[in-house]
């Protein structure tokens, strides 16, 4: 599975593929028959070829579950054909469904951030001390190092995994409307938690939110290579430059600007599923809930794209320390402007390096992300 | 084509498809071809089968176009092989490929809402004087006419349609960076106009803009559908409701519901075309450009979808004329309150209907609409 | 301070006024300037009728500080005119004051929440056994009880105001670009944590998350109130409607308006955060950072406003239980149709009632309420 | 009237600020009471000093126009007392003042943007023909003129100020809802046009898309000269930059990130009222419109001050042709590399400059754009 219109979507995978989610409706279904009793072998009731028929009839009865329902029902008899489906409804079918795709990519995204948290780890150790000049409005600031730059980036995906972390993926198990009262008509027993939530939106919004955290933390690193690279500025390069239709010789930070691209995308992506929550009536919502899939899909699929495009910036990325060192240098005594402002008011001699606690905050920033990923 | 996310989503046919993105492509090349004088037919030389790899590829240089031009060009000899894409560049193509797709899609999706519209226009017509209470704030407000209500989803139409017939098409011919530089080298006579508009997106946000004024229009029908149609209102229903997957009989307006869901997220998705245009920089922007094209197709896709369901729930509407009367029946004097108030200040016998200019109204916005289709 | 744009913005208090942003800068001013040594009064020095001069005057620098900067500057005299602001940036007090101003609303906010979960608590208590319809996509589905339907109210109330206990609210100590030369060269002994987040910006996006998950809960109670209000239902009112300027009588559910109207907005003020944090680059971002000041401000308002808004209308809500029971029972046997297909399957007697575990979901939820702001 | 949260909203003067929508909605009133026969001078009614009260008061019935018309009628006697507001509604007064309003603020705005304009066009005339390198993606690519780039600033500028010119602004004259029920009952003549639109919100949307297409062109300046003005660049530099609180020398381009800035806002802004529009039902929206209020001030004033600060902008920007030329010398055989792949194809001499037909598309350009407003 890939798309033309979103290069580098095939990194995301199978998660939230068409398959992928008929399967994991057929999960729960399978799991609900279980439970109930009447365990049977659901998988293998509906083939990729069923694809296109059950997206088809998803549309008669709004969601997926019935034409899937149906079709598993005709390939059972006794009482797992009797007893499927019964106590849910499509609903538990689908959020359980998207929760559980979800939590899977979520692990995989969180092992991809996990890795670029060790390579922008060792990046930042490795440039603890590398001189560079800070920019700030665009403009030359005063002296830092590139290992400072590296630790805002890892500071940003700490932050951003902390968000994943947090996430929980409670299965729908509500019936009808929410009251569980064809399940305690069938003598089911069934556990309060987690209590249903059809409703109430926020394990969604809070995936969401996460999701969108990451991307901004990845854009943070991407924004930074797009100017860097620049050659007038060429500080940073990236190690697998993509080429152009018909300029020989060009290199473009490709990875780079895909990441970007992401990131424009998502704060959009992420404010519909509140705009769905905002909307949330009655016992089921009348198109607020519908809006989710596809956008949750679209959020998730970008993001691990997004991050698995970082991975391989970072791991390629070339640190041209000397470009660094001479545009400090030719920088001058305006970025120590600041500095003589300082000492003109101490009176004190000025201080060989002006870079502060740069040092000192690259260690904190490792050692939180180590303390972080430690205990993950 | 089509999505087990978006249910619905095959009323959108092939349109944006990876297919006929490759199609559009390779038109686009192909027609360059001729006109660097070595026609040559390049659809035989992509196959169904490629459009993996050629999706996988896209990464590589940001988008499928350096990808698709290897492939062709490995598929020629001779005198075309030499000259394939000679003066373009990726984003020529992949701007001419969405332009032109798009100009397809709006047509078809004119079609429908010329259809729709012409529903609607009987429909305001046949319900002109049936009355019923106007809602304000959800609350009974003064009595009206179901037809001015008809007249209000036709007349959102109606400007809907006028910003779709609005929009223009361009190709995208500017070479490398917008010069034409190639082209001149080559001794191409290229037309001045269309001018070139790498980094100038009005075409993309006017498209977007528009599709979103549509999804209004329609979610306009379907919230009051959804409305209407609840069990304690009883004045609409849809002509074949959706069913659930536990309750036997319910009857859910399942169109209506798939209608506001469009409409729920591609607010955010123009908003993210605009985002993108907000970040145009240099001759060819890092991820503005490139977080277009996926958020085109969503928007074209769910505009399309809508619409035919609108068109189908229209058809099918079920108008219950005696509830409303008896509903406005109901109401009794509160209704007439607002006409009391006047009365007392003009010290006249109040007219015995009071529902204004609600049937010229009508007339008038079928009139407009009736012109609006004639001259388009 | 209140804005006619917005009805009901005095309920924010002065909140992120103009005021108050002016004194938080110099707070945080103050407090630095007795860090450094050199302690004074700063408060007295800006007056309200400052307050256009330094509007007018941050454009010039690209924020307030420059030219706050040199007015308190201009009314000191000895060391803590030569020491003030030194060491820091603008952006450290920028950031700083918004983060303090958004800790002390988050504060009055979470009063509110708490309040309005009280009375939450309360009304699903006492509507545990009141029975009523559910509705699913607008229709009805099986019986419910009112109780269930606050306590889906109040989790998404609990769930809002879990994000919200989870925010931290880190002061702003960088300096020029983040290294804090300046403070090192001054002698200044600054505690490495906080760390600078002057391009790290999840102390801000997370703010906005958890606003918009309030306004998404709040809505969430208002929709139903919009829903269960209209006349033919009649199932909620509520206690003191608005009126209508030309309508005697008109009974309007106004809060529930308002409060639906601030989390139609919200969604897309978050989103726009994110997008300004997607757009941070080098050490200090030339327009993402600016463009969070006046969308967390509003942000904060209006959800300030619309909690506010939420804990009159709970409190005032008029139930209509009666009427709940009669729409029940008028809906007959069609209520049934699942409980019939469920006895059908295990040939049981139909259980008297048909809600379930409805009574157990409350209590559950209810304890969870308690819990969270038990330890709150 | 001045922002702290927003440096430069002082340029915004008196649009959309609470006395201008005091001073509209009496205008409407005025107008109306001269309709029915009974002028009077109602302007003089309403203080400064009452509009804290009428804000306040504005929440009571959702919208500021019932406590407007309690006040304005205490201040009458006689006629003019009884028939004041007689066959209105509040959002007809409302609307109506919101577009006036609007109406007056797309002139000033336009005049900016001409004024705009003009200066684009002898920026672009007289950098016609200064050399300087194209980039694509961030990378050198071939050689180009600065008035080519220029000329794509102008592009997008005439595409927004079409879209700006295309607006329409219909005072909203519906009554109750919508039917003019009371109007007909008062004997009141009323022209069928312009029809009610109350429910039909695309003058609004279109308002809203019409000014984010003018953010999104005025950022394309802004982005432009935020990296051109980079010191490793230095090809352009704002005229009067702004400085810092703490790096003496410090020249920020503080104009193009406040353009910027605002360009990040607005898309989500104008999808906000698309979500208004999403949301209309009934005969009067329960929250879709009053979103509508604060969101349209925010774009108007943020446009307005943005166009304002664009005009600055340019007319004080730094041209450094020498940068231009000396960079695109350094670039060397590089960005000649397409021209070499073409004269192997023809085997042509290649011809002296690359650029195409620059020249002839900033001509072509500038007399769109000298069409345009001619015509306007």
């Amino acid at each position: 599975m890939s798309d033309l219109y979103w290069p580098g979507d095939d990194r995301a995978g199978e998660h939230f593929g068409q398959e992928a989610f008929v399967r994991a409706l057929v999960d729960v279904e399978e799991d609900w028959l279980a439970r109930l009793g009447h365990p049977a072998d659901l998988q293998a009731l509906v083939q990729s070829r069923d694809l296109e028929v059950l997206a088809r009839e998803a549309e008669r009865g709004g969601n997926p579950v019935i034409g899937l329902v149906d079709r598993l029902r005709d390939g059972l008899t006794g009482e797992p054909a009797s007893w499927l489906h019964r106590g849910l409804t499509s609903q538990d079918v689908v959020d359980s469904a998207l929760v559980r795709m979800a939590e899977r990519a979520a692990g995989d995204l969180r092992a991809d951030l996990a890795a670029l948290g060790a390579d922008l780890t060792a990046l930042a150790q490795a440039h603890r001390d590398t001189p560079m000049v800070a920019r700030t409005l665009t403009q030359h600031a005063v002296p830092t190092t590139f290992g400072l730059r590296v630790a805002q980036w890892l500071a940003a995906l700490v932050d951003a995994d902390e968000q994943l972390s947090g996430l929980s993926f409670p299965d729908q198990v509500g019936g009808a409307a929410g009251t569980r009262a064809a399940m305690v008509e069938l003598g089911v027993e069934v556990d309060l938690e987690p209590l249903p939530w059809h409703t109430v939106r926020a394990p969604v919004t809070r995936l969401g939110d996460a999701l969108v955290t990451t991307t901004d933390a990845l854009a943070r690193i991407a924004n930074d290579v797009l100017v860097m690279s620049r050659p007038e500025i060429g500080e940073l390069s990236e190690g697998r430059p993509g080429g152009s239709s018909t300029m020989p010789g060009k290199a473009n930070p490709v990875l780079s600007v895909l990441v970007r691209r992401a990131a424009l995308t998502t704060p959009q992506l992420a404010a519909t599923l509140h705009v769905g929550a905002a909307s949330q009536v009655d016992d089921r919502a009348d198109g607020g809930w519908h809006a989710e899939w596809a956008t949750v899909r679209d959020l998730v699929r970008r993001t691990l794209t997004a991050a698995s495009q970082s991975v391989e910036l970072v791991a390629g990325l070339q640190v041209h320390a000397e470009r660094m060192a001479a545009t400090l240098a030719a920088a001058g005594a305006s970025v120590r402007a600041e500095q003589r402002a300082m000492t003109d008011l101490t009176g004190r001699v000025p201080l060989p390096s002006y870079d502060g606690q740069a040092g000192a905050i690259v260690d904190a920033v490792v050692l939180r992300a180590q303390r972080h990923w430690r205990s993950a």
